[in-house]
């Protein structure tokens, strides 16, 4: 069975965490939330409180086959400044396993100086902060074992190429339908 | 400031939860979620762990101006089978506040015997508890001061409805954009 993880910082946009996270659960992955900071309780950019199933101190994640960054203020920009996420991050994107990144998160990627020959889409208000990178804005990018995000409105959307990515069309589809869009 | 309660049972569906949480909130509508049993942690279907803003026990609700009854199973089953949840769900109903019912939350209102003469949409897989209503399978439908959804990959259309409702089309178009559907 695969694997997921989401990491949660407070301040992250709750859809584009729990989208993805619905969708891989819907099919058959096994996903894990993670919170970033001390404890397990993490609040969302609208203040909403979710306890993660685990706190990243205490696992490398390495048993994972997806890693998912959510976007949502301060959440992205926390995500930029831990060290430990840019170390799981890293060891995720360079060991060619699946990474998906939406809304403000990418910038994360640019923090730890990661995949600036990827093309991949982003919120537009964090358009000026990714510099040289080669940004589309499309609703969804996958560029090899990267998968991009432009936003909550589109998180169902990341969240199913996410899930056609680790399992099949034909799982997916099933999700689909149990979720009445087919 | 209009306000809106969204009610949640053990084993609600996440994105119809948050989805018109997150959407109502950025069109500025104070939103509370409201545990519909003991406490206020209430896991999700896919046992993601919510602390809610406060338990419905304490509180009638008096002062909202709408009333969301997500999804999920088993969340929809136990909405239907609170006796407290019928009595705020016919006070809002029947008082012409505001109602949003998604996926197999209809089923609640058949419990309590409301809206038998609206037209109104649910989830496939609950359409044989429906007996006589007018369930007519489409995305969302708005008929009086009832607005139904589909399903979770639906959530965002019935969201950006009640919110449509509850504010005007200006304030949904800038919560799109910000969202990056437009």
């Amino acid at each position: 069975m695969k694997k997921a993880y989401i990491l949660l910082a407070e301040g992250f946009e709750i859809i584009e965490a729990f989208a993805p996270h619905d969708i891989l659960t819907r099919c058959g992955v096994t996903v894990k939330t993670v919170a970033i900071g001390e404890g397990k309780s993490v609040a969302s950019s609208h203040g909403v409180a979710v306890t993660a199933d685990l706190p990243l101190a205490e696992t490398d994640l390495g048993d994972g086959d997806l890693l998912i960054l959510p976007g949502g203020y301060p959440g992205y920009a926390r995500l930029g400044e831990s060290k430990a996420v840019g170390d799981v991050l890293k060891a995720y994107y360079n060991g060619g396993k699946l990474v998906g990144v939406i809304c403000g998160a990418p910038t994360v990627l640019v923090k730890n100086g990661l995949a600036a020959d990827r093309k991949l889409t982003c919120h537009s208000g964090v358009r000026d902060q990714m510099g040289a990178y080669q940004v589309t804005g499309n609703i969804v990018e996958k560029d090899g074992n990267l998968i991009t995000g432009v936003g909550a409105g589109r998180a169902l959307e990341f969240g199913f190429l996410l899930a056609e990515t680790l399992t099949d069309a034909e799982t997916v589809k099933k999700a689909k339908q149990g979720m009445q869009i087919l």
